[in-house]
């Protein structure tokens, strides 16, 4: 039985440019001699749909686009997913084989954590699948399904003699994830003594970034085959099941299951009539040499692919940015070249009185080893121009602070003249270290459409840029960026260690807390100050109002500040201490 | 049996503070003879908690003030919300008497649409909660739990024997919620005929505000004793179960329920040796005579609330904004005028060569009819420096857009110069027409921490300025604003008509789409012209990236552009159509 997982990147509500996709993708997997072409979940849709799905009328079209769909499937069966309306609505996926959809097998394990909100849509599942493929029993889970021991996929396997357990998946990635991913799929297939095929959904959509990475595991030889992260690809394999039974045998999990607490009950299907082309028509598949990526190559595909995503499903075809002769906008712009192409990328150098001539000579390398456009505007006329015909506005206790923020707004409004003129995204440049401790300033350097380091912390930025050079093997971005120290640049020798502490202490903290949910002992057991963590603790909880208002950037942490982060703005200050 | 339904404004996260409050109303309720006094879902906390509940050590304090809390506890037994960490998380009630946690129920139907996400933090609970108290049988649950037919209440009627069931809610006010609940909970006394203690917090909390409207109703005699909306306050009631048991046998749903689907086990419980004060040494309850409130005024106490609540619970005194001589502005000042008293209010005027005679004239009659303060910037000279300094930023073929956009930018850059420097809280003036429509400038008009007409369709702005007049009986809201026609005055003769189709015409529009949820076909059928609808429905889609950077602002429909409004930025523009 050959199968092939196809992972494809789709547009959310793009119900006929996704169809056109799986059946151009279907058309390749059928030369490609395929019994069973897969596709992601809700595929169909696109990932994540969230609020389109209450609507009737969107319902209605996916069922719809379904049919139109199965009209063109023919010997090859498809397994595609798709939202299905019957006495509910499920996360499923359908069957689909000789123009009919033949089942439709219904999401179980429902995820409602983190970026995920299923349990606002989804009925859950009550339900296995096993679908007789070219002579092949193979279980059908969606995603969260396989995540789990004693769910889904073992259920299929002892009540449904599962051989092959494939699991469709829209899975976002997040730093490491990939690595979690495959030894978790690697224990499921031990378990449960099946094959897992496992195909993921590639692409950004607003925060999120699928990597794909799709893969076949067989529970005693590892790997079988593999996709490459951050692109489309078909992952064929040809599925022996040889030995599979013997091995069960030494270990009938299967039959422990069923005495078991799982009485989950499960469908057995055979697709009627179906028989693959005979193996010695196919194409013959070549050996795939997959390599792991280095964690920092991981990063920094998730970043290209979210942003080149964003801007092209957006409809924009440039994009925009300040650039202040600092490390996140160098970055951010070195990224945006590479996602996009230097062309298609516009820096704008704002600088004032307190702009040193290190900012100015680093944008000029920069823009010249990027080979981006740059215009640049002098902000000081125009500050002047407020503190002379509004400066009774600036009157009060915080006059200081509302000097730099001014600032910071006007550089926002020039970037966003050139934007609304000549219709380019800006790209907010802050990191994260900044947005959790609110040293950024609303409507100033948090202005823009798309935030792109906005879940990097500052060592991560230094960490990301060194790497960029390597591999570049040039300095894309100067060492003079490199090498100065952070400043806002809003006052005379203002750093941001005057207001932060140092990043290589601010950081660790701000991970532990945010990233890894850490309580205030268990970061005082850490060896942190207890002091400082608590007024970190403060101001990140302080500065919810600012994120609140944050443009969204791609999630590349365990917990970014999106979806996966809902606090309230009111709460007592004094919660933690 | 006398029951005391405590109707309490809490601060999320605020444990000490809240158990303050809780028990100086206990106390009170001591006083007024009370044998169980109620407090609402998870006021020990605040409600809602969101991610805080991720937090180990929330809910670890969470449980040291329930100890604490129990510890002050005497014959007067306590019931009060918390969220309880068993072997999961619970959203739960603790029923406390002479110094410990007798028993703790915990909240089987776990709202997860909406606003909602309680199926991110909670378990569900699978067993009733009954407990005597002076005799009587009380059956406990929480909020949801109410909201079905065949669920907590049946079950606890039929397996526990209530006579009474309290629920405990934070439910969250929209418009006509009140009448909806209302009926909802007189259905559910009548099915299970018991009597409905219903207590429900009060208070604004980010973008919700909870109405109280705490009642007592019975099976048969209807509502026995109310309180008043959006006030804090003790509901008495001396519970008589007279005649229950006799006309429960005329209609025996107990009995049905038993032997039907509903299988939940449930609890008995009899506190130990408790006896309130005898009837004749307690007060006597005075008769209450709460009237139901207008539409208008309902929606106007949310707004009033909502907006105190977020000031205070966020440690401001003083709040600003720009009065540009139109209604939605007017509206807002004459809002936070009655809210916070007009010398805490302060209005910025900010012309430009746009800026018509009516509308300087406008804004004086406004600020003099409500006593606020009011600075004057004219923004002229920073726009001719702006188009001095930096010109060439403006040149592109959205030049006019982006000049009209600037001069909003600007306005917004001088309220957030005084906000910086004085520390008021900027509140955005924008009505839901315009966020759904898009017809608002971000950085600009959109500029702000608090929103609080964003939920009111224009229309709706119209009806609450008239009403806020004839209620004041007097011109607060001056009537040379209330009838010139609307226009943003960012160019020479601009009027919102030359964007936008008539507002009679659009809100209704918006009202069904967003609101109700209808289709396209839906409206269509409604009358309403097709290719209207079509691009009303795609101009609302396309500028969810605005919203997405938009303050948090009063939910006062049944849908608001909050957490009940979860759709993507990116997503095919035709999906609709």
């Amino acid at each position: 039985m050959r199968i092939a997982l196809a992972q494809i990147n789709t547009v959310v509500g793009d119900l006929d440019g996704n169809r056109d996709h799986i059946l151009a993708t279907l058309h390749e997997a059928e030369e490609g001699g395929a019994d069973l072409a897969c596709f992601p979940e809700l595929s169909l849709c696109g990932y994540p749909p969230e609020d389109l799905l209450l609507k009737k009328d969107f319902l209605a079209a996916c069922s719809e686009s379904l049919e139109i769909l199965a009209r063109e499937v023919g010997d090859t069966a498809v397994l595609v997913g798709i939202p299905y309306l019957a006495e509910d609505i499920f996360n499923a996926a359908a069957i689909i084989h000789r123009g009919k959809v033949t089942a439709v097998y219904r999401k179980s394990f429902l995820p409602n954590y983190g970026v995920f909100d299923e349990n606002r849509y989804f009925a859950a599942g009550e339900e296995g699948l096993v679908v007789k493929v070219a002579g092949v029993r193979v279980g059908i889970t969606v995603c969260e399904d396989i995540w789990y021991a004693g769910g889904p996929v073992e259920a299929e396997v002892a009540r449904g003699g599962a051989e092959v357990v494939v699991n469709i998946s829209s899975s976002p990635y997040h730093r490491g994830k990939c690595g979690i991913r495959e030894s978790l799929l690697q224990s499921r297939a031990a378990d449960s003594m099946a094959i897992i095929a496992y195909v993921n959904c590639v692409g950004g959509q607003d925060e999120l970034v699928f990597d794909g990475g799709s893969m076949i595991l067989h529970p005693r030889r590892g790997k079988l085959a593999a996709s490459p992260y951050f692109v489309e690809h078909i992952l064929y394999c040809d599925v022996d099941t040889t030995g599979l039974w013997a091995q069960k045998m030494t270990r009938p999990i299967h039959r422990y299951m069923r005495q078991g607490a799982l009485r989950r009950p499960v469908r057995v299907l055979e697709l009627d009539g179906q028989r693959g082309p005979s193996q010695g028509e196919r194409p013959h598949l070549p050996i795939q040499d997959i390599k792991e990526l280095a964690q920092e190559e991981e990063v920094l595909q998730a970043l290209l692919l979210g942003l080149r995503d964003y801007v092209r499903k957006n409809g924009f075809t440039d994009v925009m940015f300040g650039l202040s002769g600092g490390i996140d906008s160098a970055l951010t712009a070195a990224l945006a070249a590479m996602a996009l192409g230097p062309e298609h990328v516009h820096g704008v150098f704002l600088p004032s009185r307190f702009t040193s001539q290190v900012s100015g000579e680093g944008t000029l390398s920069l823009v010249k080893a990027l080979g981006i456009s740059l215009e640049t505007y002098d902000i000081d006329g125009i500050l002047e121009s407020y503190l002379g015909q509004v400066n009774a506005s600036l009157q009060g206790p915080g006059r200081d602070v509302a000097l730099e923020n001014l600032q910071a707004r006007i550089r926002g409004n020039v970037l966003m003249n050139i934007s609304n003129s000549r219709g380019w995204l800006v790209l907010a440049t802050g990191n994260k270290s900044e947005l959790s401790m609110g040293y950024c300033t609303l409507y100033g350097d948090m202005a823009g459409g798309y935030a792109v380091i906005k879940d990097l912390l500052k060592s991560e930025v230094y960490r990301l840029s060194r790497f960029v050079n390597e591999r570049e093997g040039r300095e894309v971005i100067p060492s003079i960026i490199l090498e100065r120290e952070p400043s806002a640049e809003l006052r005379e020798g203002q750093k941001d260690s005057d207001s932060l502490p140092p990043y290589e202490v601010l950081d660790p903290i701000l991970e532990d807390y945010i990233e890894n949910g850490l309580t205030l002992d268990e970061m005082a057991g850490r060896g942190y100050d207890r002091e400082l963590v608590e007024d970190v603790v403060r101001r990140v909880d302080a500065n919810e109002y600012k994120r609140r208002q944050a443009p969204v950037g791609i999630k590349i942490s365990p917990r970014a500040f999106g979806r996966d982060w809902r606090l309230p703005i009111s709460v007592h200050r004094n919660r933690g201490s």
